[in-house]
């Protein structure tokens, strides 16, 4: 068997403009601009380019996008007094402060300010909990899990019944996705550093979702028949093939090897990182929707 | 294999007696009564009896302990109107609604309105979010789960690495306990009424617990060998051989069968049942703790 794989980058393009549709439809049919402001602390250049990359995205899906960069000696206070602003700033809908922050603030006291209903990330506490509790509908969805969901969804359909395994339990990827695989029916299985005899644990799985930070370390033989696997992870190497010095990114799946045994399998790159940014955008104009007393758009459904 | 039955009731007793202790020492050197408040709404026999049986807890552990009986047909505004009230009040630490409410009241709005740092049942989506998000030095974790995850350790010592799975994926029991097994670092799977070969799953477990509700649907030759099971549900049965008309007691798992394979058990009842009631006082002991300062007491440890 050799795997389809799965172009995140179309799917997330394809999203990305539907989203831009119904940002210029809610704007035109209620005069609400869907708004986002991006804070970024210090200069760390990883960051900024995601911050550059969700600025654009913004822009073209006609929202307002405000970007704040402080520098790396902002005092907490400052941050916080900055985040209680925008709370009370009826054009932003979507708060986004761009982790890692300097280690002189205390990055849960920041998130934890962040009025929920606009904490587009998915990080606060209540949003967590009103996710784990399954009323997604109040809950914004932390958007690396919720584009891999559609992701799923588009390869297998309906995913109810099917078994899930989540390899990683982040608070920012592997919980959620495991909640949002749960509130789909999926019978799911959390694994991580400490599980025993992991390629059995994968091997039982119609789901696989890799979300571990280690390069590759998912084989192909640990891949069941069929399966779609998800590979959140991006993790740079050396790539001396290419020239002295060179590197290039792979995911947490030995892509290769897992495309021989996989039904549905996504690339790193081009694979699930596209859809964080589209979600991003698809949380912003949840948020400016519900602010406006519109019902949520389902975007899975969006997509066609 | 016979399995060693364990004595929940015992441990419960035991337990309310460390916390009998620790709430006078509390009293004592800080002048902190912990109180509680409970709150029932109609006449529902079950409910009336769960409600004496916290309030007799609540008096042997020498905390502050008042009852609001309130009518059927109370309004969903009186009701958060008294919820209110109990938030400010300084000499309440704990708020439990009794539940089922009548049905012209929002229950959720109920819940979310209680003080998170009151809210001894761990309901609350922000003490959800906290449990998921790993932090339990903050949140209130409900009690049945912790109560069982007690039982567990007190069987199997170091949970690290094990196999759990959770039948089950209630808000009440079964997420929650997910996610305290996960902290744990067991791998787990949460398992459910749309689960494909619901007895495959259970025999890979070395820790069980079921919380669906349904009368010994968990066969004994489904429990791996050497298992802990923890029984969850509470089911009445009619039970002819005791009389016509009368019923019994059983849980989830079919106890006699089940003990055949597994290394621990708990029965029902005198099981998990008399845990969740030592564990709200133990809830209610730590939110007064906080309110005077003091680190959260380890419940298990404190077992010896």
């Amino acid at each position: 068997m050799t795997a389809t794989r799965i172009d995140g980058k179309a799917i997330a393009a394809a999203l990305r403009e539907k989203i831009a549709v119904e940002g210029k439809k809610l704007i035109d049919e209620t005069g609400v601009v869907p708004g986002i402001a991006v804070v970024i602390v210090g200069e760390d250049p990883a960051s900024k380019v995601y911050v550059a990359s969700k600025g654009k995205a913004a822009n073209e899906c006609h929202f307002k996008s405000v970007e704040h960069a402080l520098p790396a000696d902002t005092s907490e206070d400052t941050l916080l007094s900055l985040v209680g602003e925008l709370n009370e700033d009826d054009s932003i809908h979507g708060i986004l402060v761009q982790l890692p922050l300097p280690d002189h603030i205390d990055e849960s006291k920041v998130l934890e300010l962040i009025r929920p209903d606009k904490d587009v990330d998915g990080f606060h506490p209540i949003n967590v909990g009103l996710l784990t509790a399954g009323a997604k509908d109040k809950a914004m969805v932390p958007c690396t899990p919720a584009g891999s969901l559609i992701l799923a969804k588009r390869s297998l359909g309906d995913l109810s019944g099917k078994s899930a395994v989540v390899v990683g339990r982040s608070n920012i990827v592997g919980k959620p996705m495991a909640a949002l695989l749960l509130a789909e029916s999926c019978t799911v299985t959390i694994a991580h550093s400490r599980t025993k005899d992991l390629p059995s644990v994968v091997k039982a799985a119609d789901i696989v979702v890799a979300a571990v930070g280690r390069p590759q370390m998912i084989k192909g033989d640990w891949i069941k028949d069929g399966a779609c696997v998800i590979d959140v992870g991006i993790n740079r190497i050396p790539a001396p093939e290419r020239g002295e010095g060179k590197t290039r990114l792979v995911g947490d799946v030995d892509y290769d090897g897992a495309a021989e045994h996989a039904g549905f399998i996504t690339p790193v790159p081009g694979g699930v990182g596209p859809m964080t940014i589209a979600l991003l955008m698809a949380n912003t104009l949840t948020s400016a929707r519900r602010a406006a007393g519109l019902e949520d758009l389902d975007y899975a459904a969006l997509l066609g």
